[in-house]
C-alpha cells in the first residue's frame, strides 16, 4: 500500500479522551498529517480487548475536536474503522499510555488493544507506552511516536504489523537507543487485597502485578531497565503451534 | 505435579451464574472432585481479558451454591485463585459458552479469558464452547468436559496447559470425533450498524464478526464445519517473533 | 376502576431479580392473580428514580419465568408498562426489599422509586420493605403484602396511590398492627469513609445515613421502632407550597 | 448563617465536568466567591438522586482544575461535603443544564438530585436549567445564576432552601420576568421504542416525556412557555400529607 498522499492517523488509547498523553500524541503527530481522536469517554485501563456487544455505542465531540465513545478500546477503534471513517486510515496510533505494558500484562491492556484491534482490521498500528505512572516525561515519547509514523510515511513496512512501543520515563537525552524486543514474562500477581466496605461487606482488589520472571536479554523488561526504548512486533494467533503434538498425545492416552 | 487425593476444580464464565452452560457444566464434573462456581453477575460475553482496577469486586453467594462477582470473568478466577480459595485448584473450566470461540475471536471472548487467566496464575485450564446460539446440545459439550476432566485427573498433562475447546451444537452420536487444531483466521468484521434512538442521537452496534477467510484443514473452523470436537492448544506471548528480523532492518533504515 | 376479573400485578423490586424477597413476594401474591416479575439483573439498590436514557434495554427471561432488564428498577416498571405487557397491569408491587425505606431515604430508594413509577403511570402502586438487613422474617412483610393486595381487589382505593410500607422483621405474632405514617428526617449522613486502594489511590465510600432527627409520633421510624407496620402514602409534588411566598418577596428584595 | 467573608460555592452537574453548562455557570460565577466544581466523570441524565453503595468513588482532577467522580451527581455533592472540603459550602449549584427541569421530569432528573443533596446536607441549593436541547443562550442563564447567588450573598434567606430555576432558551434582552412557581405536571409518558439490535435481539429504549398535562397560570411549565424564568422552591418531604385521613379509613374498611 503506498502512502497516501496526506496520511490518515487515527489516535486511540484506554486512558480517556481527556488524557495528557493523547494530547501529547496529538500534539507530536499533527503536522504530518490528517489526524481523528477517537478514545473512550472515560479511564478505561485493563479493558482488554473487550468489545461491547450488548448495547450500541454513541460517538461525541469534545470542545478540542477529539471525538469520545462510551465504549472500551476496541469499541473506539473498531466504531472509527469499520463506521465513522470515511476511508481506511492509513495508520492507528494508540496512547502515549501512562505506565508500563510490557510482557503478560499486554494481555490486559487497552492500549495495546486498540492498536490491535486497528492490527485486526488491516491497519497498520503502534501502542505507545510511557513506562512510569509519573509521566515525567511525556515529551520523550511523543518523539518516539512521531519518529515511528515519519519512517511508515516515508518507508512503509512490507505487510501487517503491530508494534507495541514502551519508552522509558526519561528525558531524550538519556535514551540509550532502540532494541526489537520480546515480550518478558511475570511472576504470578500478587493477591487480592481485601477490604471491609462502610456496609460490612468484604470487597477485593485486584492486586499489584508479578515481578518479571523473565526479564533477560532480549526482553522489553531488559530494554527498558537499561534506558532502551523496547519495540515488539506483535501478532494475533495464540495457538500454541508447540504444544499440537503433546496434546494430540496426549489426547491419544 | 500429581493430581490431589481430590480435584478441585474451579469453573468459570462469560455469559453469568445463571446461565445454563455452568449448570450444565458442574452437574457434569459434579462427582469428579470439589467444584467451585465463580462467575460474573451478568452477561459478560466479548469481555476479553479485562481486569477491573478502579474498584473493587464483590463476592456474593447465590441460593445454589455458586459465588458470583460483579466483575468480568477474568476478575472472576482472578479473586478466586488469589484470595478466596484455600488452596491453589488442580483446574479451571470456562464454560460452557453459548456460542463458539474460534479463530480470531478467542481475542475478544470471555470464555477463554477466564481459562486463560488460570492457566497464566499456573492452573491447567480448560475453555469449553458449543458452537450455535441456539444451544440445543449442551449435554455434547459437557460430556467432552467430562471426559477432558478425567483424562487430566488419570493422566496429568506435562507441564502447563491452556486448551480451547470448541464442540459442535450435535448430539453425541453426531460427533465424528477430536481434532487438535490450530486457530483458523476470519476476515474484517462487518461495518457497525447505525440506527438512530429516540432522542435522535446516532448510536452504533458493533456489527458480526467476519466470515472465516482461514478455514482450511487443521483450523478449529474446518474441524467444527466437519462435525469434529476442535482441540486448540494456547499460548499467551503476542510476539511476533518471526517479524523480529523485518522490524529490526526496518527500524535501521 | 373497578378489579378486572383477574387482578393483573406486577412486580419488581431493586435488590434484583434473584433476590429472596421477590420471591416471598411472588409466592406470597400468586394465587390473587396474574403475576409478572420484571426486575433489574443485578443489584441496584440507591438507584432512586433514575431512568436509562443513553442506552436501550433489553429483556430477558430467567429459568423461573421471571424477567430481568439491564437496568434501573424505574426502567422496568416503565417497560413493562409502556412497552411489554399487553395490558395496563392493575397494581404495581415493588419489595420486599432487604432493609427499611424510611424518612429522607425514600429519596434515594430504588424499591420506592420502582412503586413510583408505577404511580406516575397510572397504576395503584405498593413498596414494601423488611427493617432490617438480616431479612429473618420475608413471612411477615409477604403476608402484609398479600393482605394489602386481598384488600385493593376487595375495595379499591379511590383515587391514584402510592404506598410505601415498612415491616418490622419480626415474626407475625408480635406485630403490634399498623399505622399509618408521615415520612421522619433523619440527621446529615456520616461522612464518607476513605480507603486508600493498592494502587495508592484514594477512593471514597459513602458512609452511612444519619441517625433519626425527627423520629417523632406519627413517623414511619417511630410506628416501626415500636413493632407497628409504618404505612406512609407518598406523593410526587416536591413544590414547597408552603415557601413560595417568601421565595417570592426574597426575590422582590 | 451570615455569609462568610469568602461566599463558598460547590458546583455540580449531571452533564459532565466537560459540559459548556458548567464551565458558562463557573466563568459567571467566579468573582463572587471561591469556585469548587466535583462533577460526573460523564454524561449521568437521568441519574436522579442515584447513591452508589456498591463501590467507593475516586475523585480526580482535570487539567482546568475541575474535580469528578466516577458516580452520579448526588455522589459528588455528597462526597464534596462530607468528606473532601474542609468548610460546609455557603452554596450548592448545580447546572446549567442542557434542556428543561420540570413538572415531574424533576423526580428523574440528575442537575436537582445534586442540588437536593446539598439541601438535605445543610447548604442552600440552586438547580439552574436551560430549557431547551439546543442550549444557545447559555449567557442567560449564566446571568441568572450569577443574580441569585448575589442575592444570596447580599441577603440570605431565611432557612434552608433548594430553588429550581428553568430558563428560557432566550436573549437576555427576551426574557419578560421571574416567576416563582409550582411544578407542573405531564402526561404519561410516550411508550418504549423497540429495535433490534444486529445479534437479533429486541432492544428497547424508553420513550419521550409526556406532554405537559397540567401547564396552567402558576406552573413552571406556563412560566417558561410566556417567556419568563420559573423560580420553583422544592422540598424533599415526599408525604402525601391530604391523604393520610384516606388512607386510614381505607386499612380500616
Amino acid at each position: 500500500m503506498p502512502p497516501s498522499p496526506i496520511l490518515r492517523i487515527l489516535l486511540s488509547n484506554d486512558d480517556g479522551y481527556f488524557a495528557p498523553g493523547i494530547e501529547a500524541l496529538a500534539a507530536a503527530l499533527g503536522d504530518l498529517g490528517e489526524i481523528t481522536v477517537v478514545a473512550p469517554e472515560r479511564d478505561r485501563s485493563g479493558a482488554s480487548n473487550s468489545l461491547t456487544l450488548d448495547r450500541p455505542l454513541h460517538l461525541r465531540r469534545s470542545a478540542n475536536g477529539y471525538f469520545y465513545v462510551n465504549g472500551t478500546p476496541t469499541d473506539c477503534v473498531h466504531l472509527a474503522v469499520t463506521g465513522m471513517l470515511e476511508q481506511q486510515p492509513d495508520m492507528v496510533v494508540s496512547g502515549i499510555n501512562l505506565g508500563a505494558n510490557m510482557g503478560d500484562d499486554t494481555i490486559y491492556s487497552g492500549t495495546v488493544a486498540a492498536a490491535m484491534e486497528g492490527y485486526l482490521l488491516g491497519v497498520p498500528a503502534v501502542a505507545v507506552s510511557l513506562t512510569s505512572k509519573e509521566g515525567k516525561h511525556f515529551a520523550t515519547a511523543a518523539r518516539i511516536a512521531r519518529a515511528t509514523v515519519e519512517r511508515f510515511r516515508r518507508s512503509p513496512f512490507d505487510g501487517p504489523v503491530l508494534l507495541n512501543i514502551n519508552v522509558p520515563d526519561l528525558p531524550w537525552e538519556e535514551i540509550r537507543g532502540v532494541k526489537v524486543t520480546r515480550l518478558g514474562r511475570r511472576h504470578k500477581a500478587e493477591p487480592v487485597v481485601k477490604q471491609v466496605s462502610p456496609r460490612h461487606e468484604t470487597v477485593y482488589w485486584v492486586g499489584a502485578a508479578g515481578a518479571a520472571a523473565d526479564a533477560g536479554e532480549g526482553t522489553d523488561f531488559h530494554a527498558v531497565a537499561n534506558g532502551y526504548v523496547s519495540v515488539t512486533p506483535l501478532q494475533i494467533d495464540l495457538t500454541h503451534a508447540a504444544q499440537v503434538g503433546a496434546v494430540t498425545e496426549w489426547l491419544a492416552r
